[in-house]
């Protein structure tokens, strides 16, 4: 057991993955995604029209909108409902995991419909951005199937898997899946959304501490790559349960 | 079984109630409720500090905010947050919720702190704002318990208990708890809040079709005080686990 | 004389009800409702078009906005205008005035046009939703006279006639129509919204201080039902003027 | 008779002014005032409070909101509480009658306190605006009045009366206080503000057809030299009642 | 070199005045317009669609938006957007400038299209509407003449000049063209908006301290029509330029 | 010269740029930079406030806001102001700028006052957020040099420089400085932060079209190394000139 992580764990080593699907009832794809104590709900819905921009070219849509439960986190923070906008915060999260699920979607295969992920935080500890996308993925291709199933689509518009992950270095050792205890403490960490083909989609590193030098960032990148690489794994597993 | 409740129900039948505590670790109280398929997460927050207009007067504050999650429903709702207001029947809702859980509380006894109820619907079946109140009392209890095991608080603000069900007439038949099937195809319904010494909290009942009658009033009353009462066993019994 | 309501009314008694049609001229109905000091301008908007929801289905639509003046009470409100945003009891208020009014008409006569019934509160001393679903009706019936007089429809839309009046427990008796100086020092309250049939169209009572047993829940029915038919001829008398 | 206005009035007469003090119970000043069938409720509320950028410096404040009912109008406008902003039409009227109102007030006398002119158009004509600040007048008399015999202040901090009407070119003619009818038809308007010493305080003109020369505009000043001398009369017979 | 204005300008001196076309690249017109030290950029962007209450009847708009940078004066101000709103002032301002520039366009001959002045100062010494309104226009003909030359329209919309400038009584003197410095010491003052034929588009005089007379009022436009021919001729040597 | 970039530019080539101190003169720091046809204006801002959760800390604040003038771009776009809300794009931008300088600052150092980066486009031809980190690096210093010339500080709180620079794969060639046509035409891209030491401060990578490969990423951060390094050397230039 490593000793200078909080939760004892070694330094490339991801927190417990659960990947439930089919936990609430409504929607096309619904995934409980849990990065050990972080715990996020991803629904996929589809909708049969696209944004103004997108009407009429026979493309479809994938988007993303997240939210933090008031409660999700150690003190309650406000809702953004009742505060009257999303934060700053949210926009870039939501913007991230749009973004993301999109790199993996063929839009002319789906048609014109819009297929939303709805990635809402139950229970925070680190990492709620890379576990909604991870989730959102299993939603996304439930959805997908609901469409196949039906006959609403004849090709299926899924590209490859994408998964996520953070990473960052913690007391001077670069380390996999930051959880709270060690966010708040980094000196740098890094989001890194990967496809199944090693490809790179999404890299956001910021130096919240010192600034990070490049075999830093080589340690990083290396890290992420088997982090994903496991993730991707128990997306795969989950759903062929 | 009954052949006219699309559940199969008796007319006096509530749904499976099920109240897990400590849902998700970080609030102060934490409660999954169930009324059969719907699911309302409610947490409490303690913060040691009152709304401007009871600051310096000794006294604390309950409050609620209620929200559901886009995908809750049956075909997806818009993100309250996104759309940048809070929409009528959910400011209707929280405050329903805020005005039943103070009935129950003595905030000279609290002291100059607020409680916080978060009711957020995780999955939505007909009768959330029911569940809600039922379920963020038992968060409410658990919140006050840790106060008085920190010795913050040394009279218990408790006042009694308070539970919630909704009643109405479908189909010609005063009917227990309406499901969303039930709900969406009935003529009137009633909320009935309610202490366990019998009293009403609140009334808040609506003909959607014909204007009920005053013995169809006395019978919704009849059936509300029946399914009060085992809600409020069933908190007791959660909280007694 | 009584000798315990701070006007010296009986517990039985409404306050003098005045009911003054044609008082803008502009609206197609606009009644200037008294009761006692509280005055609500209630005008009736017809407009050849409907809600998104409805449209095509050759429904109408009833809907009601309600505001208070800055300055109809004690102290001065914020405009809601200026601060960007209605309040939740203002919500709360409109849409239980848009539902009561709904109950009486038949929307399929009315054709595909809304009628809004703008309520708003000169001065204010109790009762104000009360009065003002008491005034609408009357502008709503002048408003649908237009239609039929100009041959827009042929059916009347009407169904019945529609008033509300509030009751509580003050000083632990049940009293009719509570004025601002009761309201405000009463254990309970509730306002009852009934049609000429003597049936209930809304209840909606809330027990501030303690919780009404069902014998005052019967007495406070009882005192409703006798207001209720007052003001249904005050505003018959009105309409025969 | 003059035979070219739709009124019938001559081009430098004013509608009948009606100026009612007491209209409404609760302010320290409440004024209905009449141009014709224009009818302005203004009410003036005092509160021992400044803005921000004044506190502490022993200087009061007046200041001015208007509004408009949603059906004063010949076609309803939306809410603007419901929209969620004032429009810019009514931020520039309120900001106008402001200035106005300031001008005629020695803010030292007037002590650490404001006072809020509400000015709320009951039923629109046409000169609006004219009218708000005519009868916010007398309605900011009587509450400085009402601070003078509390004894809350000594030195009465009136410095002298204002009054507003409006003129312009109507197919023509330089004609005074135009009604709705000649507002929306006529090519050059101006609102004039003076005080009770000929002095001008505001001068709004527009163009809204041809641009106006400088004989036309001295043609409208000297109308509304006459018209403001006239409603000055109004406004001292009605606070001498 | 007078010696009573902080600039030593003489009472009916302009400030210098430089009119730069072409100042950004991607705007159908862009003209930094300087009035000294204040700096405004005036852009004029074509659209071929106009507002909804326009649409179908062959016409065209002129409209104008205002905007400030946040460190454009003395001290920062927030920035409207993070704000949430528009303040005031700006609707005022960019209301006036939209009023002004429409003052001179045939809409007819403009066709179903809308022209817009964004106008935002970069840096503020007093006059920025009167800038912005002497610059827009140089801006508009540059966006008129590009429809020109693309055939777009046969007949030039531009009916004549406009330009503005402020007039002020500072210490006693009617003076031309107000700085900061004088704008914020002074007891009166008024934007005029003229056309090349004489006629007065705009007259917004404020009295902020004593009222202004009738005197002072003829010596203000005196100087304001000297001002804005000056004007003129800066307009049309840039754009022979 | 490089046949396939549209520039003509080589892979490895800056756009010219250009550092203008003391563009507008009420800010403390104000900078036009320049990237090509990319211009943005920034200033710094000092206030002697922090934010409430800073304070009595004895700390200091750095934070930016970032706006677009409305016709910086090809189209129109719609003002932030008047819409009501920053965008998501505009909150990611202005977050990324305020944490990029808050690295190069001792916040301690600063003491108990913020610093404002406004960062302005006035025209956009892609890369506007790495000129606005590289301009307001400037603004930042011209603002601290301020402190320490009135004696308001003691220690400069600047630990080192801080510019930006974007690169991306176009048309298959890692190239630096993206300008407008190549960034909507390219499949992948990525703002590199960096400081004077060679640390990384902020790596945002986005794969637009096809997912980027290992050692694409590494001739990327290889090429913003050089472009970095060059836009330090041009700060440097400035502040010294």
């Amino acid at each position: 057991m490593s000793d200078f992580r909080p939760s004892g764990r070694q330094p490339d080593q991801l927190r417990p993955v659960v990947i439930q699907r089919g936990f609430t009832r409504h929607a096309e794809g619904s995934v409980l995604v849990c990065f050990g104590e972080t715990r996020v709900l991803c629904t996929a819905s589809i909708e049969n029209r696209v944004p103004g921009f997108l009407r009429g070219k026979g493309e479809g849509w994938v988007t993303a909108e997240y939210g933090m439960l008031p409660r999700a986190t150690h003190t309650r923070s406000d809702r953004e409902a009742a505060r009257g906008k999303q934060g700053g915060r949210t926009l870039e999260i939501q913007r991230l995991i749009g973004r993301s699920l999109r790199a993996c979607v063929d839009r002319n295969a789906l048609g014109e419909r819009t297929i939303t992920l709805d990635c809402d935080v139950l229970q925070a500890d680190g990492g709620t951005r890379t576990a909604a996308i991870t989730g959102a993925y299993v939603a996304l291709v439930d959805a997908v199937n609901v469409l196949m199933k039906r006959g609403d689509i004849k090709r299926n518009p899924i590209l490859g898997a994408v998964a996520a992950v953070s990473v960052g270095v913690y007391r001077g050792t670069p380390v996999l899946d930051l959880d709270y205890a060690e966010d708040s403490d980094c000196d740098t960490d890094m989001n890194v959304v990967m496809n199944d083909g090693g490809g790179f989609i999404e890299l956001q590193g910021t130096a919240e501490g010192h600034a990070f030098r490049r075999d830093e960032l080589d340690a990083l990148l290396g890290l992420a790559e088997k982090g994903v690489t496991e993730l991707l794994a128990a997306q795969q597993a989950a759903l062929s349960a």
